[in-house]
């Protein structure tokens, strides 16, 4: 019998000597508050019924809101999980699948992926199944891109507020470092040229050499689809530095559910000379939002530079997608009906979810970046904090995250400038517990105000700024939301 | 539309400067004979009827034998892969496994996993579930652990001839290094301790940090499980040097058809003092190779190292299993009769195949290394090189692929030091094809003959030993099989 044996204390240093410095390190940023969070939820998780004073999950960016499309699908096509031929014959292809690990994926995969991939950007785009590199997830799919693009100590610049796991995905293992671009809410967090030019100089300072930009569009966490201009101005900034590559990852681009959604690649499309900058503009995507498939591990690297595209390739080794759940997939984006349907619907219900949470912050005097996409809300709560500061972000978080039993998380996790920012989830939930949450914020805002209002009574020497805030209340005025389409159910 | 834009030639090495060394290099070695002969076979398939004069792939570690076993299982448990509960209720889970991406895995499938591994070690080893890490195959499985353990430079020490595959998955994009330690046909390419020592002084003549040991075992590409008395020596090794770790993978675990596998992890149970050295020895396993599904990608990391765990647990993010493919699984592995019935039957039809090859080499003079596991024969083809050189192997090889028809993969792209062994496998392919394949070597073989015989005449002055090959005909005779256990319908 092997016993597991747990090393004494007074063994760990020398232990850790053993390990790598990766493994000793904390880069993976695994233990932010972001992740904290999590922590705390999992130990109290709400349940309507069986622990309705549990913490409610609003730091999650699943999309729980059409799975029964999905469900209705797997009924009426029992053949793909079934792992069998579609049509009469019925044929099992266990076999095949249980064999197949050519990392070009499922040719039928990637040419339904490639499909869904253009009609999520109306057609403007022509994906090539070639040019697609499948990963297990979008997690695996940049960490790949940035082996292929960036040596040790290269630097990609990355617009704040940005999601926190990137510090992890592309900086733990390849040595890679990210530069931030800071984006601020005066600009309504949108990437400009000067701050563009501004983090380049940074990195410049830095010695380290700036091999990209990577951008998230639709962008986590704000919730926000990059508008054509600043995305224009972007692949501009890339095609002027010569040495230079944009990523793009668009995981969200299916949750844009008003306006349009303008993929970089249009973009590089319209310009006067494409192929000076075609080979070094590359698209993340994943199901995972979308579909809501996190679980499935489906994720993908599309580059029209065959170089990235034969080293991306080679490296998906470590991560391939399992054959079965590509054969799933394959049935199930093949279905042009169903795609068409379950892209309109999911969008509908986002925006009516998102709708419910922005009007419920409004009534408690909350105020939202104004948003268009994504799974979440960026709030400003910097009016709760009993100072504009991070220290002042942190206490509310934790009010937030163990009185009001709501997980959200601090725009500090995600390298927000500015306190007072969170990213709120609300797709990972029905519209009863959202009412719960909601319901569970307002009382917490109204014992805030009148403990304020004391605190203001009691000590009105105190400087304005760190009790008003006359920010939320310009967003919340702006950002009211239309409650035309709110649904009565919820 | 976004043209999808070929760059011109004359771009290339601007491009290429554009990327990062890794991308660049071709240190993930699938240029090597043993991919190149992958292509040729891809080219041009044999198939019985409809191709019976293609290429018959050799090459091809697959364990196809025994899908019967599986098929009938899952047509009995069709809820594994409905995605619905056992039993009446039949409640689907559909949606609980799309969300699915806790990257500490489902727990029921880490329970069954944890015994089918225990079970293939006669239980004389408790794998503890919580010490299993998930990983995408064996190949992220194995990078992983070397990011885990060693940074940029640092060395491992691998007995040869290995798997060509570790060049790409071990140093790749870890950096690290691998110093080979050279074992030999007249040790029936065993590892010695001398041959470790060996090893160990070139790692610091190189100035190179030696942080361990990888052995596979069962042995890819020998076929043969290590013995008891040398795991004992290659653990003592790593006890007696304290900076060293031990990696040993058990993909073929399963395949070991005749004595009994034994783990690294039994010997180290055995130590006196089993807690100095418990925490430096990792098991790597994999579905692959024992059930034949590598296109499910699932590998696992077994540590008793609590760092270890964590870091590689974190990294696993990169590279996760499908909840869908975990589900199937646990479901398959947690039917204990299943198991036990179908490793039974699934060893025995190795042996059968084994024998089938091997008695076929013996009555066509060529032997190969007694072995006991694998999917494949290590056999010795010196006597058929116009000269015992490596040059003399390409050519050979060369011939094979394109003249007999049959892909195989030569010793030295398992970095065997000496010439004229070749890797051939064997339960890729119906007993029928077998039959093909040594019927096409028979006669390559006898050609082979009349052209020495000839040219022996016309050039007596020729040294014997370029023509003779006393060491093919030594393990030609020594390792001739029983074939008492043949079948008919073979």
């Amino acid at each position: 019998m092997v016993s597991q044996v747990v090393a004494a204390a007074d063994e760990k240093p020398q232990q850790q000597l053993l390990l790598s410095k990766k493994a000793g390190c904390n880069s993976h940023g695994q233990d932010s508050s972001y992740f904290l969070g999590w922590q705390e939820y999992e130990k109290n998780p709400f349940d309507l019924v069986s622990n309705p004073s549990g913490i409610i999950q609003m730091g999650l960016a699943e999309n729980q809101l059409s799975f029964d499309l999905l469900e209705d699908w797997l009924e009426k096509n029992p053949h793909a999980l079934g792992l069998r031929q579609e049509g009469n014959s019925g044929a099992s292809v266990f076999r095949d699948l249980a064999l197949f690990q050519d990392y070009h994926g499922l040719p039928a995969f990637k040419n339904a992926l490639a499909r869904f991939m253009s009609e999520q950007r109306g057609h403007r785009v022509v994906f090539e199944p070639s040019n697609i590199v499948l990963t297990a997830g979008a997690t695996s799919a940049n960490e790949a891109l940035m082996f292929c693009l960036a040596d040790q100590g290269d630097a990609f610049l990355i617009p704040t507020p940005y999601y926190p796991g990137f510090d992890r995905d592309l900086k733990w293992r390849t040595g890679a470092e990210i530069v931030p671009v800071h984006c601020s809410s005066a600009d309504g967090f949108r990437v400009t040229r000067a701050a563009l030019d501004d983090a380049y100089r940074r990195a410049q300072r830095q010695r380290l050499r700036v091999k990209g930009v990577l951008i998230t569009n639709p962008s986590n966490p704000l919730g926000t689809t990059v508008p054509r201009a600043d995305l224009e101005m972007i692949v501009g900034f890339v095609a002027a530095n010569k040495g230079i590559h944009l990523i793009s990852d668009e995981i969200y681009a299916g949750t844009a559910f008003s306006d349009e959604f303008v993929s970089a690649l249009e973009i590089v499309a319209e310009l006067d000379n494409p192929t000076d900058v075609s080979d070094r503009v590359h698209v993340v995507y994943s199901l995972s939002k979308d579909l809501g498939l996190p679980g499935f591990r489906v994720g993908a690297i599309y580059s029209s530079n065959a170089g990235v595209v034969s080293a991306a390739t080679k490296m998906s080794s470590f991560g391939l997608v399992s054959s079965q759940t590509q054969y799933l997939l394959a049935a199930l984006l093949g279905d042009k009906e169903f795609t068409k349907g379950y892209v309109a619907e999911n969008k509908r219900r986002i925006k009516e979810r998102h709708d419910q949470l922005v009007e419920g912050l409004r009534e408690m005097g909350i105020g939202c970046l104004g948003s268009n996409a994504g799974l979440f809300c960026w709030v400003d709560m910097g009016h709760l904090m009993r100072s504009r500061s991070f220290a002042g972000e942190m206490e509310l978080w934790k009010k937030v995250v163990f009185e009001v039993g709501l997980n959200i998380s601090p725009g500090s996790s995600c390298h927000c400038r500015e306190p007072g920012w969170f990213r709120v989830c609300f797709a990972n939930m029905s519209a009863k517990t959202l009412d719960v949450a909601m319901e569970r914020l307002r009382s917490f805002v109204e014992s805030s105000s009148n403990v304020t209002r004391r605190a203001a009574a009691a000590a009105a020497v105190l400087p304005a700024r760190s009790i008003s805030c006359p920010l939320a209340i310009k967003w919340a005025l702006r950002l009211t939301p239309s409650t035309a389409d709110r649904k009565a159910e919820r």
